[in-house]
């Protein structure tokens, strides 16, 4: 049976996390790859309705280690329904975020604790880690820009205060690629769109050489 | 600040936990003892909500870690809406199932792993375990002749099933208790209720003797 890779990419607010993944899932398909692109809850009806509870604006009084066992319960149910069927078919899966942004947001920048996390996250994926993570990583400044940008709108109050917690969130993304150096490679997403997903590619190409006929074709 | 005390109560069907528990509570009360018993999830809307998830007949697929991690989840939120601040004011807590349950339950019978179900409660708990926990201990045929003389039926073939499992449960509280004979201590709940009632006291009397102006009288 032909192996499944599992990639997930990571990163912050307007990152460009969704368009890497479009056209990386593009470029594989067009050249033969079986691929499945998900984020959590991804339409999992257990995960969907875990993610509901999470999210339900009168659930103001949800703790910050019960909102990790939630998130950590919906990853399970995903990876058990949706994730590792494909995997065991020999696709290429893409995931939209995984446990390392358990491990930014809740672990280091609402300071639970990178390991107090990873031990529950540990429990939820029992074993199936992605091969690879591709971190996109911009500046708090340059992400919350685009993000105005796409929205039309002018920077407020609300934004700057949110960028101390984003730039804390960065520095979470640079203490796990500190702690697992080959599995999170970083690449700098200030830049161009196409530079950006060139730059995937690379990677996933000297990651995977030898495991597919030939070499993902850049554009 | 008056220091809170912390029991949970374990043991398979038919036991008599529920008994036991308001026979505790009515004494102490009377004697002029602040109590609040609980079970999860206790009247506490999101664990409330979690609760549903698990028991929710539609969601078959289920995993046994989604449910563990669920479980854990709802005990988090029911500790720290409910459990923490009564203990803060002072209060004697006495709580019908706790870790215990997840770890002979899902561990052990279930085939988790105790301490795979320990690491997740051990972040849900965050250092709040019992003081004191009494594990009411009957033999998994006593437990089901009681529970099918309360409901005035005969043993049928899914009982006979299920007794296997239980056995497991008993297995795993044996174990439990093993590794924390501190605080784990087990009562023989074949006796008669206000046997099993003198033994839970006698029990607390010893392990909080000198916390109390004075002892609590027997029955």
């Amino acid at each position: 049976m032909k192996k499944g890779r599992f990639i997930t990419i990571e990163g912050g607010e307007g990152a460009g996390k969704t368009t890497l993944i479009e056209e990386l899932a593009r470029l594989l398909i067009e050249q033969g790859y079986r691929v499945l692109t998900t984020r959590e809850p991804g339409g999992i009806p257990i995960a969907e309705q875990i993610r509901s509870v999470i999210l339900d604006k009168l659930n103001t009084k949800m703790d910050a280690r019960t909102e990790a066992l939630l998130y950590a319960a919906a990853r399970r149910q995903h990876l058990i329904e949706k994730v590792i069927p494909a995997l065991d078919e020999g696709m290429f899966v893409i995931c939209d975020r995984f446990v390392d942004s358990s491990l930014a947001y809740q672990g280091y920048a609402r300071e639970l604790g990178i390991e107090a996390v990873r031990s529950i996250n540990d429990f939820a994926i029992d074993g199936r880690m992605p091969e690879l993570t591709l971190w996109l990583d911009i500046s708090p400044e340059a992400g919350l820009a685009r993000i105005q940008e796409a929205a039309g709108r002018e920077i407020n109050r609300l934004d700057l205060e949110g960028l101390s917690f984003h730039r804390l969130v960065r520095d979470g993304y640079i203490e796990l690629m500190k702690r697992d150096p080959d599995r999170i490679i970083r690449i700098d997403a200030e830049n161009e769109p196409n530079v950006v997903l060139n730059e995937a590619i690379s990677i996933i190409n000297e990651r995977f050489r030898g495991l597919y006929a030939s070499d993902v074709k850049m554009i």
